[in-house]
């Protein structure tokens, strides 16, 4: 069957566009922000939070399920979505970046990444075979390839030939979804099923296939990254070389690793519009309200960051006037609502005296209020942004953003 | 003004009484369970998740609000109930348990308890006056009054020397208090008024009334505290001291504090007749299950304990079945919710294997979801057991959590 994955552009402003993505667990508008639940859950936020707040996609983690609680456990569990009580649109990434963030003693071959985990010491194979089964089993509803992340500074030839391996990898990677996607439906499990255990090869996965659980979510899609580094050429190069293998959509990736934000605006403004128009584009690992902005008007349709959510449990709060640092002894007796913008529940019921009084004193409730209110203003952002394209304002709205977050924090 | 504070009793079931207890913040149906949250929060839970839990009134430490962020800035910003979010029912304590359990080099004379900050080692005496002072700013609905915790084991001697002094400092209590009624609304603040600063003296306090924000909640009641250890002369030298006194209703003290259950149920048995059969009960600082019920059959109203919210962070579930461990292996793969007669946003969402999960990876949801369950238990089983009062079957209640909850947990 082919997947139940689609996109249509409903409206543009300049190079931005205004979209909308339907997934196998229902339709995200775009351009949407994913929150990061690095283990299966958003930290601090449960999925009643997350609807409240107006998610409509998350994003986990492979290699920390991989790792545990296991994608052969979740398989047997009925996949991500059921696991984690999230019955919306859920994309993963492939494991590789964690891999080789994460990973001790990584070594990287043609044959994928073989590291330890950081958990216990144990060896692992990650392959661009293995990396697409995982995924097959978690069953979010985009999984993505496996590429090369390599480490900076680098020179162009390296950047080539870990390009030119990413595209390698790209090709295995669609070679596998395809052909576990022609077993088109869920092969009940009589073994174990959990990939952690004989993980050593690709090939040593579906010897039987009755005997797996492979494919949780039969509308799954799979989207190409394009790598490069900063080099144009190698940009272009990438998207030849992963258009020619053909995905549902195409990441940007390898940004947002410490190159200065012009950078990065450049890469995204010289790759993002050699990528179909009729497809998303999904710039990874990105960024700040400001970023995202940016990369909206260079065309650019999805994001994810930890950001707000890990800004929220160090106490840093984005606010329609800027960031906020609610340890700040300022805020001791402000009986302000931390942004006087915004309708999240936080704002609703709780002061900043009271939040900087939950954050000091080291109370879980203050990881969880800090980031039910970030979550809730990247996403309505993201209404602002959808709503300009629309009204063809958004470069009033990135200048807003641009005075906002350029200065420094309203408290410092 | 006398305070809006009332309470009848609506049905018995031998000495157990359903009753409904009325406070300058709403209606509380008992017998009751008091979540505690510590420093104006209870852990893990917004108000809102109080709320569907089906608390209706929780506890405060003036302790810790008192230490930080103090009584004077909670008073400025209006008060516990606006400082918290929590609109509802909220009693806080005297602060003594915890002065003397938390405070260093702590000192007990007749004065009251001087002692060192567990926060700062900045020194404090906690008098009986300062005792009702702070919770006149914090403004809490309930207010206790100081008494003296004494040190286990004691002898016989020891037990009465305490009990006398704390009937002592209840009258010194209960004075201030009358004092501080008589100004009747709230003062409006011209200095800091935050009694940290200079709280050496009960004396130096209010040289100006004019200048201090006193009373936060002009219909805050207060209840006296039953002593004497367990031995039953003193307990009812003890509800002779206090009654002449006179509050608007007494709690039992020191008990929950290492004694044998029997013990336990032996003194609450022989003391809670002895109080007044129209105001409520209070039980402070227990318990399980099984203590609030055999409590309940001896006629207490009201309880308080940490421990389903302690217990839920660190992975001990009560269940309708017995308690459970989660981070215990077999729970693994286990797609039961931790209750299948349980209807709390945690169990009507989550498998056991998602929480345990999230337990061992050290997620903050664990801590959360685990609360909102353990919550839901507790004030569940008060339903129950207000509804078995109703229909004169608390004793079938009292046999069946007994069965469930002296066994070992189910998973060891």
């Amino acid at each position: 069957m082919s997947p139940p994955f689609s996109f249509r552009v409903l409206h543009t402003d300049g190079a931005a566009r205004r979209g909308e993505m339907i997934t196998a667990h229902g339709v995200v508008q775009t351009p949407a922000f994913m929150p990061v639940g690095t283990r299966g859950a958003v930290k601090g936020v449960t999925p009643r939070d997350l609807r409240e707040v107006g998610a409509e996609i998350i994003l986990g983690n492979t290699y920390h399920l991989w790792l545990r609680p296991g994608d052969g456990l979740i398989a047997r569990l009925g996949g991500l979505h059921r696991f984690t009580g999230w019955d919306g649109p859920m994309l993963t990434d492939s494991g590789g970046f964690q891999a080789f963030s994460l990973g001790e003693k990584r070594v990287i071959t043609e044959d994928g990444i073989r590291f330890r985990s950081h958990l216990d010491g144990s060896e692992h194979l990650l392959t661009p075979e293995g990396a697409t089964e995982i995924q097959a089993r978690l069953g979010p509803d985009i999984a993505m390839v496996l590429d090369e992340c390599l480490a900076q500074p680098a020179s162009a030839v390296e950047v080539r030939a870990s390009t030119e391996r990413s595209a390698r990898w790209a090709r295995r990677c669609r070679d596998r979804f395809l052909q576990l996607a022609e077993t088109e439906s869920v092969t009940v499990l009589s073994g174990d099923g959990d990939s952690r255990l004989d993980s050593e090869t690709a090939e040593s996965r579906i010897p039987n296939p009755e005997s797996r659980l492979l494919v949780t979510n039969p509308g799954q899609a799979q989207f190409g990254i394009i790598q490069g580094g900063t080099v144009p050429e190698l940009r272009t190069l990438s998207v030849e070389r992963t258009l020619a293998i053909g995905f549902e959509a195409y990441a940007i990736g390898g940004l947002s690793v410490g190159e200065p934000a012009d950078t990065m605006y450049s890469v995204v403004a010289h790759t993002a519009p050699q990528l179909p128009a009729d497809r998303p584009r999904y710039l990874m690992g990105v960024g700040t309200p400001l970023d995202i902005v940016e990369a909206v008007s260079r065309g650019v349709d999805l994001f994810d960051c930890v950001m707000p959510t890990r800004n929220a449990r160090n106490g840093q709060l984005f606010t329609s006037e800027g960031r906020l640092t609610i340890k700040n002894a300022r805020y001791a007796d402000d009986e302000r609502p931390l942004d006087p913008a915004c309708s999240c529940y936080t704002c609703r019921t709780h002061s900043r005296a009271y939040l900087r009084h939950l954050f000091v004193s080291g109370e879980i409730g203050a990881a969880v209020l800090n980031t039910i209110h970030n979550l809730r203003f990247y996403l309505d952002t993201m209404a602002r942004v959808r709503q300009a394209i629309v009204f063809g304002t958004l470069e009033t709205l990135r200048l807003s953003l641009q005075a906002i977050f350029s200065r420094p924090s309203s408290d410092s």
